[in-house]
């Protein structure tokens, strides 16, 4: 990730004072991601990520994210562990931004998806989705179909910038999925991670051992999720859907959670609306670039082209004969 | 650790469907230890240790122990994280004993033990100490000094087949620790591993990864618990006190958390208890062993020598010139 706040090592060794995490050993900037300013650090107790918030995280949602992350992790699921300091407090102040110290998971995400890394993905992801049914608070999903009316509205004027047919894509896109979106009683509905893409899952050699990043996790249909791994993780080259990964991420899904009759017929509607919920933002960063950025800006067209792809094609079409 | 209780793979997995842990992939007997049946299991959510408590440890301290391992692992210390099954729950029943799944930790006991592994055990024991200032739940000592009574009148007669002097020994220096052992108003109380062995420690190479067998942990005098791991860290071969082991002991608590003047005061007193608490477990197992046991018994006399130095030495002669 993009480290935006530094912490000089003085700094950080002050935070560490207040834990039983014991001697700072090693510091060191994480430069993948996009969202967040994170540390590698070393303790005479181990491995750590400290992560400083920056603008996108609103803080009244960090109390629900750390407490997600414990409760999933309390059972087993592969996700950070927040861990507490001496006054059994998760968020701290540094450097002007909330912060938070988590454990370190091995791995790291995987270059080459195969069909076993979709069914290893959709086995976790139902397994997070049975491990929080019993987790209290709530988060709405402010990313979900009432939310991207705001993010049409401020982007559709200079959306074909990017692509001439954009506007019309977007605007009826929504348009179509306002009128259609079940309502929320209409599937179940649970907490999501809601970005579980493939550089938020970690692998060991060959097996799934981490799940990161829940900072867009909220309450929404459990389906959804699904429909938001299918775009990020079913498509070769983010171009060509591979039938093989789907029915993986399926199958794996299934084995521990299979979806009802109402999930499977919505998911055709499910799966553009991620399609077009990743459109939009990546759209909107791209248009809203600050001159001379540091971060690289995700390609807003991989999702018209994925959003296109679903509607062109039913459920039956996309699953291997 | 001599597996007593057979679980059988679908037992297993039968208690696994509880959990959100994933598939079982392998299932290990682990053959260290004494006191319980442990498993090595792997599923595809990672590695675990299944433990079915055997006679030793009483079904009523289990959630003590669970719940002081898992607060200490949220602040993170080093140790196992008992993992919660769909409902919360984390002791199970298994083939008629109780059993609980913790998270597996990397690293392994040191067979060669230098003041660099001692430095770094009183400085996790310390830390340890600090993290459990504010755990609420209290389980009282059986094996202090008021214990250590009826363990000599249960081993006195017999004491020695062991030595031809133990029955005197442990007789003299029980009616000597009785008078000088001090109030428990004295000195800093909390709650104490009470066993910190080098087998019960993990290092990933040099670095000090892992505490475990939190079994015997109870509320007693902090420095009492320095004094267990004085005996079992600073002696080489078992015989000889190692001055730069003790420094480097004390120095890595210290270097956490000072020692009052009243407990460096108490501690030539509290290392001969702790020598007394060993050679009376180890003389009763000695005594007691069943025939045909799997279970190699300590050797009692090891702590006979050890309290007989602490008799000798002050603590002025057993620190480092």
């Amino acid at each position: 990730m993009a480290v935006y706040t530094k912490v000089s090592r003085p700094e950080l060794e002050k935070l560490l004072n207040g834990y039983e995490l014991g001697r700072l050993q090693t510091m060191e900037e994480i430069l993948q991601g996009v969202e967040n300013s994170n540390y590698h650090i070393t303790t005479s107790s181990g491995r750590y990520i400290l992560t400083l918030y920056e603008k996108r995280v609103k803080p009244e949602d960090l109390p629900f994210f750390m407490a997600l992350t414990k409760h999933a992790a309390l059972k087993g699921i592969p996700c950070p562990l927040p861990i507490a300091d001496r006054k059994g407090e998760v968020l701290q102040k540094l450097c002007g931004r909330d912060a938070a110290i988590v454990r370190f998971l091995e791995g790291s995400m995987t270059e080459n998806i195969t069909p076993s890394h979709c069914r290893q993905v959709g086995e976790a992801l139902a397994r997070f989705h049975r491990a929080t049914e019993d987790f209290t608070m709530r988060r709405a999903n402010a990313l979900s179909c009432s939310g991207w009316e705001r993010l049409v509205l401020a982007c559709e004027a200079r959306a074909n910038e990017a692509a001439e047919d954009l506007s019309a894509v977007i605007t009826s896109e929504l348009a179509y999925l306002q009128k259609h979106w079940p309502d929320a009683a209409a599937l179940p509905q649970g907490v999501i991670h809601a970005d579980l893409f493939p550089d938020n899952v970690f692998f060991n050699g060959a097996q799934l051992c981490g799940l990161i990043d829940f900072y867009f996790s909220c309450n929404d249909f459990l389906a959804y999720d699904f429909a938001v791994c299918v775009n990020s993780w079913c498509f070769e080259d983010e171009k060509e859907f591979s039938h093989d990964r789907f029915d993986a991420l399926l199958g794996g899904y299934e084995s521990m959670k299979p979806l009802s009759e109402k999930e499977r017929e919505a998911l055709p509607l499910l799966l553009r609306g991620a399609a077009l919920r990743f459109l939009l933002t990546r759209l909107h960063d791209w248009l809203n670039q600050p001159p001379g950025a540091i971060v690289k800006v995700k390609d807003p067209l991989e999702y018209r082209r994925k959003l296109i792809f679903f509607r062109e094609n039913s459920l039956q079409r996309i699953q291997a004969a």
